[in-house]
């Protein structure tokens, strides 16, 4: 396999045969500028080869001098062996672009959620003959670890045990609310295996998980998969209705999810090459409707008015009670939610973000079938969770899709709507349209007059683009020649209506908040957005639409699936595992259906950006 | 059946045919004065029969206007048909002995390790939408109630079961620890239906248990037996050695424990008619040994210097996982000891009786097969066992009994041991000599001159009673005709040696408590003894000996079984549960085997009363 190293970073990347440099250049992390999908049309992802050999066809974007200077366009250049390849930091993909923050959390991983606790006791003597559970107890107490209670069996052997490993021991213990701890096993101190835990982020669309190394704190393995429970209704409403409504409906969705995730377990296992009886503790963060599926809780009365769920902050429970593939007595952690439509997907974002334990004024925004969002400081939270739809999450959108491989991610119409550049995921050719890429569409059309400021096509355009489809106007962005599959991907009105109410229905969310609060969106000093959007969001669209603010574009951060990040948060620090749980407890839920504000409020912003301009002074011809 | 009400009291029992006034009497729980063991000869026993009709034979200790008058003497007297008593004060047993306390405690029955609390919860609106867990536990919270854990399955089902009782619910709770409650169920709040809980004393020989209306606080039924466990080993120095020398031991013996107590749960329930479902906590009350037992817990080096239980307070386990024949969800919950030696028996006994929370000097002093005694005040607490042997359970005696019917509890020799008075409990023929029975005999050898200070037999004295048997000199306190199974009842020179032994380890035990604190035995304002004497014990002659020290009487109170009390008064109150606790945790052990101060002491008080006579002033020639 070719092997490319990419400069000045120094990073190297192994591709398949055939594979292009923009494809190696993505593999490796860094994200090239382009708006041609690949065509080699534009000329903006040019680099340098170095050392090695690339072929590359002539293009008429490169002058003969840069071709001897070895430039080359990354989307046309497959390279061949080994290759070097310089990237000037104007092929980068920056500019107003929030990339989605990959960097690893700064975590104290010297307080897992499972852990191993070495521990030197004085034998006892004639003059401090305690009992052995005593002796241990009190010097775990000495560390801040009381009370405890022992798993079955242990106390029963326990004078065996610890004479036998002549009183210098690692024991195995395991967090479970505050100010209770679980002792689940006791061994020589020299004997040491790995131990470890696994995070998961329980989507309603895809599962994701995480294997981590309990001592390290180190990501072993990922994996991700779709939800099972998909079967059963594409959002939590189908799943509740079909859970109570159905015999047995509650255990079938159970299974559903339980499968999902023992299936991921296995693949991190396998990956790992442990044995998923060395899983010794496992943090899940979901909504509230997918934690009440997975430990099977009447989801009832979360879909009818007002809205209850049975439990915000349901107590662990045994992985082997449960059936997930654990360690018997590991006990899985669901990270505590707010209320039935903000969940503690939303508050581990919030942990991870810091949002709360900041003085500034930040925004946490988490962008997936529900616009949910978080706004506060140190001394206040207050969330709310507005119906946007899933249209952010490629659902819903006749050529909407999630943003993989071949989604595409950026567009820009040229005037009139006759041209349309576009960059994929991954740079294959395209499929469909991810979330990052519809936001850009949005504002793309208005900018080149193609819709009207109320989202409408606008009438007489002379471009065969926009055509009449089934169901009314439709405007074509790859004819199906160029595309993956054959067909063209387009965008119709209908499309166009339901991204403007998607982003009204977030920007009223947020206005509505603030308005609670007498603060205006300028006062946002931070703002993180979180979501399934892609691998970044184009915030001047964003802003260009009126689904954010129009602040400093620097406030703003793209932190992506910060559900995962959550969860693993708590599994690597007991303290972080306190503090969300705390933190769930602070933030106090608006229900946006009472009163008339948030109507209001989404019925201004049906209009791009807004129906007052005054709130996008930025933003041009607002 | 005949009928007798005993006057002034105004108590009618009903008694067998053919038995005494003195039977009857014994029924109704009056204990009447004698010394002859119902022969008719000592005379103390004269009541008068003021209606019905009773056979008497003439007595010469009667003069006719006495018989005229009503007057006979109840050894001997009959009944027939219904018959009114009375009992003159001076025929009532109470000179220098301390009765049993048998008065009921004062309980706090509003706060039962188990129990139903009554809420009304608001139902949930648009503006209050909490979920369902949070609001009960809120609501629990606001009643000091706080963490909750769910039991199994409640949480899943937890909106239908509110609402179905329109939040109106009486919701059952179990104390777990210090901050942890368990919710094992909800209904709705008008349904009332019993709530049981038992208390055990799970003893070395006897096990005792009561029924208990948790929500009243009364005994409903109470039982007892022999321990099953005494098939492997009399004491808990040969259960140990079977449980840890033979395979499978420790399951055989917690088999055997376990057979006991379902054994008297059962006949408990049978009692009063409940299902063994119905008893939803269990506290027993046990020395260390016995607790280990019950549990499984390896019990090896208690035995073993230097002495360490497993766990001296282990946590309360489930009734269906320990296999205890209760309400599945049950927890039964066990007395904290405070070592190898000073168990939860003890530790119950010096809660209900207050020793730890008085400004006052008191000692608590547990007599069975240890001499367990806990000195000390509010400020203070300190323990210590001394080996005195079986001997005042009745046990390693020849003649030895425990204080059942038949056993002789007091004694009276005739100077230079020509004759022998006796008392027996229930005024049955006698077959053997219990604890009080033992004190009261060596005490009167003495006084006699039967025997010298040293405990060995006079040489010279002119009385059949005095004989040489297999082992050396002996003296016959019944002769054979006049026993219950016609054999000679006595006592030989290595019984004497025996409770010599016996009643210096207890009074070197508490020299050596003493001595430690700087304090003379004059301080202790307060005495409350623990055992299995009997009826009473006769301080007295107890002080006689040089057992108890010359306080003066009105000091001492005898308690009886305060092991059982003790864990009927955690059952009850969740804040006495927590104190006993707490009280266990308080007490300092001290080890007699460190040191030579108790071999020094147990030294000089092999003798009657004490090689040092100033230590008992009020006794005479000592």
């Amino acid at each position: 396999m070719p092997r490319v190293r990419f400069l000045p970073e120094g990073i190297t990347v192994e591709v398949p045969l055939g594979n292009t440099l923009l494809q190696a250049a993505a593999r490796a992390g860094i994200v090239l500028e382009g708006a041609c999908g690949g065509e080699g049309v534009c000329g903006r992802c040019r680099v340098q080869v170095q050392e090695g050999k690339v072929t590359s066809p002539p293009n008429p974007r490169l002058s003969l001098q840069e071709r001897q200077e070895g430039w080359v366009l990354a989307c046309q250049a497959v390279p061949e062996g080994e290759v070097a390849v310089f990237v000037p930091e104007s092929s980068v993909f920056t500019a107003h672009r929030v990339l989605k923050a990959e960097e690893s959390l700064t975590l104290q991983t010297k307080e897992p959620l499972w852990w191993e606790e070495k521990l030197t006791l004085p034998p006892p003597t004639l003059e401090d003959n305690t009992d052995d559970w005593g002796r241990l107890s009190w010097a775990l107490q000495q560390r801040g670890i009381a009370p405890l209670w022992p798993s079955r069996h242990l106390l029963a052997e326990l004078p065996r045990t610890l004479r036998a490993a002549d009183w210098q021991v690692k024991v195995e213990l395991a967090f479970l609310d505050k100010a209770l701890y679980e002792l689940q096993g006791i061994k020589p101190a020299g004997r040491g295996e790995g131990t470890w835990g696994v995070a998961v982020d329980l989507g309603t669309t895809t599962v994701a998980a995480e294997l981590v190394d309990l001592a390290t704190g180190q990501v072993v393995a990922t994996a991700g998969t779709y939800n099972r429970q998909a079967a059963f209704g594409d959002d939590v409403i189908s799943r509740i209705v079909y859970a109570t409504e159905t015999p047995r409906g509650r255990e079938e969705l159970q299974q559903a999810i339980l499968e999902t995730v023992n299936g991921l377990i296995d693949e991190l296992c396998r990956e790992a090459g442990i044995s998923f009886k060395d899983i010794r503790a496992v943090v899940g963060a979901g909504n509230t409707t997918m934690v009440h599926l997975l430990l099977n809780l009447d989801p009832t009365y979360i879909r009818l008015e007002p809205y209850v769920p049975a439990a915000n902050a349901p107590p662990p429970v045994k992985a082997a009670k449960l059936g997930l593939k654990a360690h018997p007595e590991a006990w899985v952690y669901l990270v505590p939610g707010v209320a039935s439509y903000v969940g503690g997907d939303v508050v581990a974002g919030v942990k991870v973000t810091g949002v709360g334990e900041e003085e500034e004024l930040t925004l946490f925004l988490d962008i997936g079938t529900n616009g949910e969002m978080v706004l506060g400081n140190r001394e206040w939270l207050m969330a709310c969770a507005c119906s946007a739809g899933p249209a952010f999450e490629g659902s819903g959108i006749t050529c909407g899709m999630r943003a993989v491989a071949g989604a595409i991610e950026e567009v820009e119409v040229s005037p009139g709507g006759e041209e349309v550049f576009y960059r994929t995921v991954d740079g294959k050719k395209p499929l469909g349209i991810c979330g990052s890429g519809l936001i850009s569409l949005l504002s793309s059309l208005l900018r080149a007059g193609v819709i009207d400021r109320s989202g409408r096509f606008v009438e007489g355009l002379d471009t065969p683009r926009l055509r009449e489809g089934e169901e009314g106007k439709e405007f074509v962005l790859v004819w199906g020649e160029s595309t993956g599959h054959g067909r063209d991907i387009y965008v119709t009105q209908g499309d166009l209506q339901n991204l403007l109410r998607a982003k009204a229905a977030i920007f009223a969310g947020l206005r509505t908040l603030l308005s609670l609060v007498g603060l205006e969106a300028a006062s946002l000093e931070r703002v993180y957005i979180a979501g399934g959007f892609g691998r970044f969001i184009d915030v001047e669209d964003a802003i260009g639409i009126g689904m954010l603010p129009d602040l400093p574009r620097e406030r703003y951060a793209y932190v992506g699936n910060t559900s995962l990040k959550g969860a693993r948060l708590c599994l690597l620090s007991r303290r972080a595992w306190q503090e969300t749980a705390e933190l769930a407890r602070r933030i106090t839920y608006v229900e946006l259906s009472v009163g008339n504000l948030f109507m209001e409020e989404f019925m201004a912003a049906l209009f791009l950006p807004h129906t007052n301009a005054d709130l996008f002074p930025s933003v041009k011809g607002a």
